[in-house]
């Protein structure tokens, strides 16, 4: 590989035009003081001869890099794609630029994107957090640094950090109590790791729904994985060994219910007949799942706008962000044929 | 908002522990001429008090920043997800950071995606282009200093980037012969732009098929859609209105196919008995849908390990990108219950 080209400088540019290093300086930085063609003139050769602003050595000076840094835990959910497509709107209306890492769910991993986010100068960071995150340690030094966290979604009570989250605990409430009054009354919930409260509100309101109806909690209903379709096939194969068969299902996510329905299905099973089925999510293959899967409407685009706007109101308009401690979105039970049984 | 923390710097910690900044530059930089004791007093110092090493300054010096870019279409496709975890595995094997832009299908966008990832120093770009992506000038800043650029999926033909690519043209060939093969001589074939190489091969291959077979190419039969499922669903409508109906259906995604397969039998229309029906990519989606879709096994992961392997050899051993100008990767043709007939 033949070596690198050297890096031009202002001092090359100003050398070039025979004009001080000062005034080219000036001129990138469309100063007043400098004569209107002399401007013109710098930056065209600036342009011409390949002059990259020192845009590290800049932000410094003016404290802001006009990039936001997300990082969420996997790139490949329905879920993930909306909220970050609706960051990116709100990004873009203003001049903002994104870089998006993910942890793929470990902490060790989340700790070194943050390190890298710290070091590309990000003028502020959104967190959705990895499946094992136990303390979040590693976003100190933007504290430190007066950069904003926000987290969204996969959330910890902080003090620093305000929050944006669905009520998850009353959204698995109401799926729970629909389950129950199409007449289920040993319903299985598939979830995952409960250290995560997106996952422990949900189970959560599950288990109040069934006291409000007077239905006993039942450890042995209770199932933890990853909620991935292969894991939850697993599951679904375990839950056909069961005796006597549950008559309903709630799933935290909708991958995990249309893997299950499908097992369940070419078992024989009948949804919702047999079994009653809801997810979580209202992806768009719960559209496409025969029969069509009950599930809560999570509203991804939205979460991200709303964080976004938090992020860059505070940038922009020095809003306090420390008022700001938690944001609850709305979000909706979606009834389709998967659990809605005739009467 | 109380005003920003002034940024600790080598002259801080000098001070604090009367040393000259130049130790302290040296013990940071793990330099052998420092004594040990006396490195492991200034990189505590410098821990405590919240130095931020100078990652853009050092990085000119060493040249490299270690993160790697990708600039992607669009995030919300089951295929760019499985691109960017094959990528993120090898990256992370090599202690690179990867960050992640998309030009939501615009080159406007795409355009400010190449100048951020420029000015974040990255070490190499991975780069799938936008649905309107017309020249490449934009990453010729790249090429100017010896920034490696790799194109893969949608690529470009170009002396100084390599293209990494499956063979779509024969991808398409195979499947419009096997509908042939089921007796379809009335195929519909619904893709997206022909500027993009991904569609213009598979069309290409689609023709080819035809007219192996003896079938002429019908201007009628072709749609130019978006692909996704709400095109696809209007582009659907439309086949209905066709009369006579066509007999097969093979659509340059799956999300589009699966769209059609639901208004086609929401219509009365048997899958594949009256119209046999084939996708391109296998997303999981393809396995929901019931029949399941005869599709293209387009290998996502494998394609974002080739691609990050190629980049990161180059970095670290400076192998010569030139000489690999394309790479393409194996398909396959995965046949399932949308267009076997009986015979």
């Amino acid at each position: 590989m033949p070596g690198s080209e050297k890096e031009i400088t202002i001092y090359d540019i100003a050398k070039k035009l025979n004009v001080s290093a000062a005034t080219v300086s000036r001129a990138l930085q469309n100063h007043l003081r400098v004569n209107k063609n002399t401007k013109k003139m710098i930056v065209k050769a600036a342009e011409e001869m390949g002059y990259r602003s020192n845009s590290f050595a800049s932000n410094l000076r003016r404290k802001n890099s006009n990039i936001i840094g997300v990082i969420v835990p996997r790139l490949n959910s329905s879920f993930t794609s909306d909220v970050i497509a609706g960051i990116e709107k709100v990004v873009n209306d203003n001049d903002y630029n994104l870089i998006i890492s993910q942890s793929l769910e470990t902490m060790k991993k989340e700790i070194n994107n943050a390190k890298a986010m710290l070091n590309n100068r990000v003028d502020g960071l959104l967190v959705s957090l990895a499946y094992d995150t136990i303390n979040v340690e590693h976003f100190e030094p933007f504290i430190k640094r007066r950069i904003p966290v926000i987290f969204f979604d996969r959330v910890v009570e902080h003090d620093h950090y305000p929050q944006i989250y669905i009520d998850n605990f009353k959204a698995a409430y109401e799926i729970t109590g629909h389950l129950i009054e199409q007449g289920c009354t040993r319903i299985v919930h598939i979830t995952a790791n409960v250290l995560r409260n997106v996952y422990s509100e949900r189970l959560r309101g599950y288990k109040a729904a069934l006291e409000k109806h007077g239905i006993q909690f039942d450890e042995s209903l209770l199932f933890i994985n990853d909620l991935s379709a292969n894991a939850s096939a697993i599951t679904a194969q375990e839950i056909l060994k069961m005796n006597p068969l549950p008559d309903g299902l709630f799933c935290a996510n909708d991958a995990s219910a249309v893997s299950c329905i499908q097992v369940l299905k070419k078992a024989g099973i009948k949804i919702p007949g047999d079994i009653a089925v809801a997810g979580f999510n209202n992806d768009p293959v719960s559209c496409v799942i025969e029969p069509n899967l009950t599930t809560i409407n999570y509203k991804g685009f939205e979460m991200g706008e709303v964080a976004a706007n938090l992020l860059i109101n505070h940038l922009v308009n020095k809003n306090d962000l420390q008022q700001t401690h938690s944001l609850i979105l709305r979000s909706e039970l979606i009834i389709r044929e998967s659990s809605a049984r005739e009467k």
